[in-house]
């Protein structure tokens, strides 16, 4: 059912910040205005941070609620990274600064599928978008993808897309670079699937939580990038991946305007804003991110090698992302595919287990490959053979 | 109906971690297990925050994904709080740490309140309060409550509250000390309250944001402190109002253990934790509050007797929270509501409109006396005596 542009229903049903149809004449009241109408407080806090001084005079207002759609810095260096990373001709209004991919994501859902509803899940795919989903009342439509795509390169994508179809499928999620199975998705494949959303009028929630870690000089693209893609996509990133700073529980969204007011409804009513200071602190990683993202890359592209060369276990080599994900069945050797999990944990490595990722993968295991040290790795890879081998 | 201690059909339809189970066979593995089930890099972030080496260097994990129950330094001196401040016997498993009283909020409703439900809104009430439970598809009954306890001390509580009871209420929403209208529940009121949700088996969202805050020595009350209620209610604190950290975006709730866990898979679904580092910077500050808190709720105290002397306004006297809440109709002088309004913001003092707080609120103004310093308040009340006097 074309979908886009239209919301869900809960989006009108909800409203954002009372104060939004003031804003213009407190603008030009300025200084002079005195401000009443928010609960806050003009005290600076009776207890110090231990963030260097510097940082809390140069953003006075770091303690208190900021703009529930970012603060200002941030949202206008990130519009110079979309231009020149990702080819998003994004302005500041059409960014949202959210808690986390995870965050962007939920508010996305709940922002465009009503219940009944169907979203088509390409997957293998990251497990907490199913739940999302079922949250916001909608439908799952798997259609096993990124791992096909590692079998045959010549993939009908379009006949796969198709037969997913239903007449109440509103939504399609994409996720390149692929958590679980490292494909990074060509750009002939991403411009069917954008043939397909258009042709059907679907919301993309583009998944891009892996920006900036694909491997061997492949690029990343944005969908939205591609030709009438921008106004139909909500394009998600976070600062958890290749940023390294998870435990700030930053993301964003780059929409078309609209839908950026629909989805920040949606989050205020979830959480009202993600972190002043943090979106503060972000400004300097994304303005020097040439200087240290290319040895990050570089140095997960080796560890993945590290696996490649000395992992005794067939699988597709890693395109991007820091995972290898592969089926355990010719591994078992009479083991029960859970019995073979735990013989992992029972000698000393943990492993994911592939259900969780869709209903196609429940004899697939999925790997990290950059989260413990180099020489933990090795030792990692010898427990493995020894099981596997 | 009677709905505790059962949850909304959501929560049954998601899962939590799906490395939950496995976490006993982590735990006995300790520093032998090599990680590869997590997505996760083993660097220390390429960009340094500004934030003080020792605490970095205490909390390597700063910048990694944590529990998203909350860090375990945090839960526990959360515990030794809610004990001395709260009268509330919890441990850790019964605090759940979120991303500010907000999500605290907006988790809960998605917990308890199915489609088609009902939730007691005592009024006036916060204005995205509503919008939760218009997201969760459920449906308010607005009580008007606080206002009429200020005019009626001996308000027949259990008539007004079995009279607004219907078969689907399932939740009540209660918020002592009251924003806006700065009502401070008094312990007989609070125990009525008590009795009919415990009597109706529904379950109480108890919204103690500004708990820290009440005047003339007037104490906060627990709902969850009285007898049978710890079981049944949802009780939301934040490290916003009296802690003045609303840019860090932190706040728990506190529930029975079952309620904790079914709260904790609804929030990794919107933003899977709150900030580890933020939750760090927070220990300090609970341990200390008994040397800063109180000389700050003085001052506020100060503040609002500032207001009762100078405001040539009628309003009762605030006993908790920072604002001031009063009907504006005999203030008009055949102006109209919302041009009185737009009088205040042109001549530079912006107030809140109380439509937002409940529908019996419409010609009401809400103000708050703490968000300017002292010398910009007498400014403002000057102003508004122009207007109003």
């Amino acid at each position: 059912m074309p979908k886009f542009p239209n919301f869900a229903a809960r989006v009108n049903q909800i409203t954002g910040s009372v104060f939004e149809k003031f804003r213009s004449k407190m603008v030009t009241q300025g200084e002079n205005l005195v401000k009443l109408h928010i609960g806050d407080t003009y005290l600076p806090t009776r207890f110090q941070l231990p963030i260097d001084r510097s940082v809390l005079e140069k953003h006075r207002d770091y303690n208190r609620y900021c703009n529930t759609f970012g603060v200002e810095p941030l949202r206008e260096v990130l519009t110079q990274k979309l231009h020149a990373d990702n080819h998003l001709q994004a302005e500041p209004r059409h960014v949202l600064v959210s808690n986390g991919a995870t965050n962007a994501l939920s508010i996305s859902v709940m922002s465009v599928v009503d219940p009944g509803e169907e979203v088509l899940i390409l997957t293998p795919a990251w497990p907490f978008f199913f739940g999302m989903v079922k949250v916001a009342g909608g439908h799952i439509k798997e259609v096993p993808f990124y791992t096909r795509l590692f079998e045959n390169p010549n993939l009908d994508v379009p006949e796969c897309l198709e037969e997913a179809l239903t007449p109440n499928t509103v939504a399609l999620y994409v996720n390149s670079p692929n958590n679980p199975s490292a494909k990074v998705l060509a750009p002939q494949h991403l411009q069917q699937i954008a043939d397909f959303a258009h042709k059907h009028q679907l919301w993309v929630i583009s998944d891009e939580a892996y920006d900036g870690l694909t491997f061997d000089d492949r690029p990343h693209i944005s969908i939205a990038s591609l030709p009438n893609m921008f106004e139909q996509t909500l394009s998600i990133f976070t600062f958890s991946k290749s940023f390294m700073f998870a435990g700030l529980r930053l993301g964003y969204v780059v929409a078309n305007e609209t839908a950026v007011k629909s989805l920040n409804k949606m989050m205020v009513h979830q959480l009202y804003s993600p972190s002043t200071i943090a979106q503060y602190m972000m400004v300097e990683p994304v303005k020097t991110r040439d200087q240290w993202l290319p040895p990050v890359r570089q140095h997960y592209q080796d560890l993945r090698d590290l696996f490649v060369n000395e992992l005794r276990i067939d699988f597709p080599k890693p395109e991007g992302t820091y995972f290898i994900f592969f089926p355990a069945d010719k591994y078992l050797r009479g083991r029960d595919y859970w019995e073979l999990i735990e013989t992992c944990l029972d000698s000393g490595v943990s492993v994911a287990p592939g259900d969780s990722f869709g209903k196609d993968y429940t004899k697939y295991i999925r790997l990290c490959f950059t989260g413990e040290s180099p020489e933990r790795l090795e030792m990692g890879i010898e427990r493995l053979n020894r099981i596997f081998g």
